[in-house]
């Protein structure tokens, strides 16, 4: 990860990937950071990620005043724009030769699973060139599945988001007793799904039920659970993965539920150009609503599906979450300018609760997919266990609403 | 309105129809006001609207507590349970036969359009039954549609929501491109579908195109608007009312949007037991960007679909909403109670910004829909006016999210 000399430079920072509620804290806590090392000449931030880079379209962010970055920082979604490119080696080289026509020495990547990979395939491609640069990839996604770290910045604030939804829709659901199926983000990990246990107060509080990618879903166990927590409760609320799946195809890949959901259902899935079924726009909560009603005939079901707005809420930004978002890109440069080190910076939990932070092989952290470990998922594949909410609620930064319930002798009268 | 003395007796509050985030609130403010009141004997919370009366399920709220009840104020959606009954002439018999078997003289009922159509059949048939009671209803409504009243308890917090909700949205849009559609409650009229306007700040802010209810939806004319303000800016930010509508059927019965763009797209539309357009589950949303991406071929569409959380979600509140929906609940039993008075309670707007209550005859308020007036809609039919806005400000009771826009001189290099 060290490399030998304090090297002499501009920087390119850039952001990738889905936008966060804290994403623009790692970006102004790198670009200061920055300020204070005389090896840097410049700072440079590109426009929506890696394409700002190969179309040369740079902020000069030298000259942004302190006063405006520190209302960036509080602005949620990626200040310099954000990007869906998945660079190859052809795209990388590109990049690099922008960064040697520059004399750019330095690049950060704000980012989740892809941007780690352009970070390693950069740093790879240039060291076999022999172009001395530092490269490190600064960690962001709601979905929290990058590896070696103990959590991502930006997952906690969206999981608050999902924990306070929760709470809502609970209250709404006793209030008008039916079946509630809201539908979380997490094509390939629960962990924001899980996020809606932490709204449960009283024992007989929802999510009564959790589903998760980590599980193999089926309709029939699905149809049985709501039913039995239908029966005791009189109504029941459901959190949902929007990447459950039931089977796998021949090639071993996961096929999501709505498949099997549209062919109980008699409706034909929408695929897109690659063949890919169309998880988005409310398909699998109105599915999973469907056959519930079509099968026990209850009057009120409705599937809610939290959409776009649960990774850019700025009503509602865990403290946690700020904070060591903004440390991440502190420690990214302190790495890079500091102590002449690559790689990927980790968060390391301390006791319950403080961190540490570490800086890791970007290899180990490149594409790579972190699951909801066992521990955190409960026997039967339907909930998550307490101790998932051990871990979770310390990052949640921010008072869990306090659902209280109407504490009054009921009449003898009926 | 008033009455000729001074009523001695027990109370009934109920709660009816969609909850809110301050609708405990209305609750609470009503239970500790009545306790001034000698002439009331008892306080008694129906269970789940009127629901509660007629199966005498009650709780006793004169038993409640004060650090319990303070507690639930800040609790979201029916601390009581609320219910969907929309009582006719026999179920309102029902009721009253309950009231004259426990002496119950005064009826409270928080809700909407419905429930004051309740208050309304209640109060005229104890009047013909020769049964002296006072009959006083508390708006409460996300909705904004009661008539008189400036504004509705309930709607502020939801449209702060609907604001934070289209800032964050928009801030996402700017990041990664595209055309969003986001569809908002409001099956008959625009008001929390407008609030989306109060998100933005910079000219080229979204949402720039908002669709009401109030004006008739044409899906060329939406088709012709996103494709100018995509050319314009690259992106675009729809709001769109989930109850929009193209045409009337042979009875003048408003159609649907849906049905149309179904017709389109080639869908079978959904339809519930008595043939209604199922508009849930985000099948408008869907429909609308999957009419965007096949006319256009713009790669980013998507539609969300809000859902329930926008009428319960704790972690958003205006303090306006929550200090007026205590004090409509407190006047309404100082009307009641103290001057002996009938009615529903309105709030009136002083200056810019303060207000006053008033108490009206429930046949001004009861089963009408106050839609927006023209002022507040542009004149091309898919915006709101600067006036509007106006309006809709200091309700908020909370700031507006601060979108800041990083300031650097863009590098003049490709």
């Amino acid at each position: 990860m060290s490399g030998s000399s304090i090297l002499r430079g501009k920087v390119v920072i850039a952001q990738g990937g889905g936008p966060t509620v804290v994403i623009n804290q790692s970006l102004v806590g790198a670009v200061l950071e920055l300020r204070k090392f005389p090896g840097v000449t410049r700072v440079w931030g590109a426009l929506h990620g890696v394409q700002g880079i190969i179309k040369e379209k740079f902020l000069d962010l030298s000259e942004a005043e302190n006063t405006n970055l520190e209302k960036v920082a509080q602005t949620p979604s990626a200040a310099l724009g954000s990007t869906r490119d998945r660079p190859d080696i052809k795209y990388c080289q590109s990049i690099l030769n922008v960064f040697q026509k520059h004399n750019v020495r330095y690049f950060f990547y704000i980012g989740g699973n892809d941007s780690s990979e352009t970070v390693r395939i950069i740093k790879e491609y240039a060291d076999q060139q022999g172009y001395a640069m530092r490269a490190v990839h600064i960690p962001k996604t709601v979905d929290n599945d990058l590896p070696v770290t103990d959590h991502c910045p930006g997952y906690p604030s969206a999981a608050a988001f999902v924990t306070y939804a929760f709470a809502g829709l609970n209250a709404d659901n006793i209030a008008l007793p039916g079946v509630h199926i809201a539908v979380v983000m997490g094509r390939h990990t629960g962990w924001l799904t899980a996020a809606a246990a932490l709204a449960r107060k009283h024992n007989d509080d929802g999510p009564h039920l959790i589903y998760l990618p980590e599980r193999r879903f089926s309709i029939e166990k699905y149809l049985s659970d709501v039913d039995n927590v239908y029966r005791q409760h009189g109504r029941c609320v459901v959190a949902v993965s929007e990447g459950v799946w039931t089977s796998c195809d021949s090639e071993g890949k996961e096929i999501p539920v709505s498949v099997d959901l549209m062919r109980v259902s008699g409706c034909e899935p929408d695929t897109d150009a690659h063949g890919n079924i169309h998880l988005a726009g409310g398909k699998l909560a109105e599915q999973l609503a469907k056959i519930v009603k079509h099968k026990f005939g209850v009057k009120r079901v409705n599937g809610d599906t939290f959409g776009y707005i649960q990774r850019s809420f700025p009503g509602l930004v865990s403290s946690i979450d700020t904070r060591e978002a903004r440390e991440v890109g502190e420690k990214a440069v302190q790495y890079a300018c500091g102590e002449n080190m690559n790689g990927s910076v980790v968060i390391k939990r301390i006791g319950d609760y403080s961190v540490q932070y570490d800086l890791v092989d970007i290899r180990e952290i490149a594409s790579k997919t972190r699951y909801m470990p066992d521990r955190f998922i409960n026997a039967d594949g339907n909930n998550v266990t307490e101790e998932f909410r051990k871990y979770l609620y310390p990052l949640l930064g921010i008072n869990i609403p306090n659902i209280e319930r109407l504490s009054a002798p009921e009449l003898p009268i009926a």
